[in-house]
């Protein structure tokens, strides 16, 4: 339905006295640069899966146009990331030929061939999974606890254990398969996957189900013992090297305090990571072209990085955290994007700047920034509170967003051209406060 | 791709310890009545373009629903309402035979049945039109400016003037026909209806065009004159008697202060009035279901209506004011919802109030209440200040507003049930506090 066509050919100047975050905003709006990034890198590159070749041509895809932007220092910091193939087939039938809608789970080993039939137990959290102790043997275990939507915010973290966690402990207890209704409220099938961890347990065969098939099977056991077979070819293999791209405007008068921002540049192979988190990337690049074109010179350096690998492991984010350890750059803040790219309503940020960060709220208002509440440590920008940054993430309206996390749902159609460039102009602006007015936050 | 169900067979009770805003989240959250409703109101009886049946259909659905919620009090305030019908043909044709996407505006008169051609004169604004003069005589005015992207909000305000009177000062200058590019920057050719008035002018046929057959026009107006074939098959017929729905929880111990909450039920033919502004009226309803059912007793009375009308006369609320002032009751309050459906983000309100209307924002910031800012008078509630009503607008995530509004696309494939359902739980804990508390703003 939605066909906005960002004007990237009509280069908007700013006015000669319009502050440059109002310069960015009238440019930025008119232009939509950061859809139009993002449409161009969810076609032409794609998913982004870790180890994949779309994972390692969004590198190049980044510096790329980084480089068209007149970013200087691009480069990458390189890190090992797992490989894993989800293969050509995945599959789990009941006995009575019902097919399921079912996806493996991310770093899931794979089933034989032939696939793996057992019958199914439900269970409801880890603790019922441990407690089945030798009558989950041979069986695959069912994880099916829905989230708990009287929540205000999606209950993710209320279920998302039973996905990470479930199928090492479902394995301790013998079961031979997993199955995990998948982390959402939509209720279209789609299944969602995630990253498993097996810990020190046994690797067994692990998938997500869509919640209608969810609901049939926990419907079918009600009447009685039920048997699947699921078929998952998907596999793990060595590691490969990678890295996470970045560019910046390097800073005139404090060239070695950094702030740097984005997102994660990986996504998961099911749709093409347009929300998660293609876009918190493409919001960070968007802030930097708009920078570039208005010809804003900032006094601190203002980085943009696309992370690597944070759907598996985090080395993007632990190679960057080594790098900045190490480097003579003092990093003087980090921001970053990875809750969709609907429209903004808040930033986390780090507790002890809060009180001096408010002043600086009703900048923001316009793009949607309502508040700095206590928060700002994500999964990309997190680690490095261990180098003193100051740390920011962007909260975005959220009610739609687990509709698609993880799914054929995430692409390019579920997002919309203002929105993100709401996300890009509330970074940039952050971004660039940080930079000239950074030390009213000391 | 969105299919989340609503459970309204599942009936949730509050915790006995939970507070009456507490109790109706969890509540409202996972049974997502609202969006239920609207389905029903959207699928059921369709669009309610005034004088239409639906529209008549509509009040007796409104009737009904709050009958089986038990509300009491059920009635309708009377009015006549003026009756326009689109008819079964309307199109646009240039003369090299290229069919353009258009709709006639509401209350527009038609063209004879074998249609109105003539040559094209584009202009920006309604005094580039006046100064058109003679030139103007028997051409068709092509009125072109679009929104102004840059700004925060969209530009309605700052473009509608061009569909609302620019028929009349066209036909002041003697043209026979006008169009007007759709008030949008949805590039998908929809054209967005909306009433126009001529005032004192004679009345000629007026219609909107989609953006993308309005750059057509403009593009195609510069190698030279363009003549277009307009043919509109709609009519202004005589008044028909209607009304605006309502019904009530009758406040146990000031049963004559008035809570008045809702939005608008008439809405335009094209798509079924989904977010502008059945949302409105079914939020409002899912606020009095959600008291009902959890036993909630308000002490001022908490009154449920869907103002009629709205869209091309304002008759359901010169209605109601008239009803008011004549009532032995008096409103306490009157609170509209009207910008849509998506993710509520502030109150509009009575300026008076504000310093102390700031202590109740934090009960409402779970549904996305961050502040209450100036304003508070609508369409349908506004008249209400006559009878000394403290007035409230609910404000919703506006981004996508524009993409759908008197459009095709305004259908509940756009309404998300979460952020419907936001928007009942703030307007309905916005009543009740109101009812409960409202002494703490005299």
């Amino acid at each position: 339905m939605l066909t906005l066509i960002a004007a990237l050919s009509l280069t908007i100047q700013a006015a000669p006295d319009d502050d440059p975050i109002t310069a960015m905003r009238k440019k930025g709006l008119v232009e939509l640069g950061a859809y139009s990034m993002l449409h161009d890198l969810t076609t032409t590159v794609g998913h982004r899966l870790t180890g994949s070749p779309g994972c390692e041509q969004a590198i190049t895809w980044v510096q790329d146009k980084l480089r068209a932007m007149g970013a200087t220092n691009i480069g990458q910091v390189p890190c090992m990331i797992p490989k894993w193939t989800r293969g050509n087939h995945e599959s789990a039938v009941m006995s009575d030929g019902t097919a399921l809608s079912v996806c493996a789970l991310g770093l899931s080993v794979g089933t034989p061939p032939e696939g793996i039939e057992a019958e199914l137990i439900e269970v409801k959290s880890l603790k019922e999974a441990e407690a089945l102790g030798n009558r989950a043997k041979g069986k695959i275990v069912f994880y099916n606890r829905g989230f708990d939507q009287s929540k205000v915010g999606a209950d993710y973290g209320g279920a998302v254990d039973q996905r990470s966690a479930g199928p090492g402990v479902a394995s301790k207890v013998g079961a031979v398969a997993v199955l995990v209704r998948s982390m959402t409220i939509n209720r279209d099938d789609a299944p969602h996957t995630g990253t498993t961890r097996y810990g020190d347990a046994t690797p067994i065969p692990a998938a997500a189900l869509g919640l209608v098939s969810a609901d049939k099977l926990s419907g079918a056991l009600k009447s009685g013992p039920v048997k699947v077979k699921l078929t998952l070819s998907c596999a793990n293999h060595p590691e490969v090297p990678s890295g996470s791209p970045y560019g910046e405007i390097r800073g005139w008068q404090k060239p070695d305090e950094v702030i740097v921002m984005g997102g994660h540049l990986d996504s998961w192979d099911l749709g093409t990571g347009a929300h998660d988190d293609g876009g918190g990337v493409v919001a960070a690049m968007e802030a930097l072209r708009l920078m570039k074109e208005l010809g804003l010179r900032p006094k601190r350096t203002i980085r943009v990085i696309g992370w690597q690998n944070e759907e598996t492991m985090g080395r993007g984010a632990d190679s960057y955290l080594a790098y900045a350890q190490n480097a003579k750059e003092k990093h003087f803040a980090a921001i970053e994007s990875d809750s969709g790219v609907f429209m903004p309503t808040a930033f986390g940020a780090t507790k002890s700047k809060l009180k001096r960060l408010a002043k600086w709220q009703p900048l923001l208002e316009d793009f949607g920034i309502h508040k700095f509440r206590e928060g700002g440590g994500a999964a990309d920008n997190g680690p490095l509170e261990k180098v003193g940054a100051i740390l920011f993430s962007l909260d975005a309206s959220g009610q739609r967003y687990f509709d698609l996390h993880h799914s054929r749902n995430d692409t390019i159609a579920s997002v919309h051209p203002r929105e993100i460039e709401m996300c890009a102009l509330a970074m940039g602006s952050l971004a660039w406060l940080l930079s000239e007015r950074g030390d009213e936050l000391k």
